[in-house]
């Protein structure tokens, strides 16, 4: 998994913690965890793409949450950043060798090892999706209640 | 993932098909699947490290199980395979930038988007922890009751 999946998941928590439309340049996000703006903006167009983030124009533009913390799932945001692909990938090897002698009919069902390989996937996809930017969020609070208030101070907005 | 796994996966269910001591060679395996020789036996070679198989040396040497299909779990595999280290790497970049500003205490608790994509982890290695190749063989076995037999024969089993 690439970085851009721990920039990007920190940088929604950032833009959730600040809880408003004001947009934030990729430079003031950048700095928010000492990353590299370039490479950061590349992964917050894939968001903008996946309309997890809205991108706004111009020389006060920057980026906002297109819809609230509650309604980004890690799902989400590992789709956008990493595509949609499964980690394994099932080439049909059944088929080649011993597989050739076998009626066509054998491989009706689809392949066991790919089906079995799936089932982890799925749980792994159903456990990101149950979880939202808004959890995480409200999970840092608790374990981190500093965090908060010192990123809405180095992003201008109020504390209270 | 790399295809590794797709490999040795299907080589496990073959000699679970097999069902006996006898040694089988790379070279045998290889063509029991149309794979190339030489790569297969690198990850041949990693499921042995991993006590999964036994590679026994010599002219008639070759791989057989070295525990029963039973015992030998997906996540065996993938971790012989692939090693152990998760998918989602945590870089601590709550550490850098705003985060720089905290006391040392706001770090106590590991980073809640570690432990969000870290259980996700979990629920996949434990799905993955849950199946056997003795699983996946008597699902293949109700799924294409021919590929059983097909590949004692090209091994040189009795079919019965």
């Amino acid at each position: 998994m690439s970085q851009g999946v721990e920039w990007t998941l920190h940088v929604l928590l950032t833009l959730a913690w600040l809880d408003d439309d004001e947009p934030v340049t990729v430079g003031q996000l950048a700095a928010g965890h000492d990353l590299p703006a370039p490479y950061l903006n590349k992964q917050l167009q894939a968001l903008a793409r996946a309309e997890i983030l809205e991108s706004t124009p111009g020389a006060r533009g920057g980026f906002r949450l297109a819809r609230p913390a509650s309604s980004i799932s890690l799902m989400d945001v590992v789709a956008a950043v990493e595509g949609t692909q499964e980690a394994f990938r099932c080439t049909e090897i059944r088929l080649r060798g011993v597989g050739e002698s076998l009626p066509g009919s054998s491989f009706d069902a689809p392949c066991t090892i790919s089906a079995s390989m799936r089932r982890a996937e799925l749980a792994w996809r159903r456990e990101l999706a149950a979880q939202t930017i808004d959890d995480v969020r409200s999970e840092a609070d608790s374990h981190a209640p500093g965090a908060r208030d010192a990123t809405r101070r180095a992003y201008g907005r109020p504390v209270g």
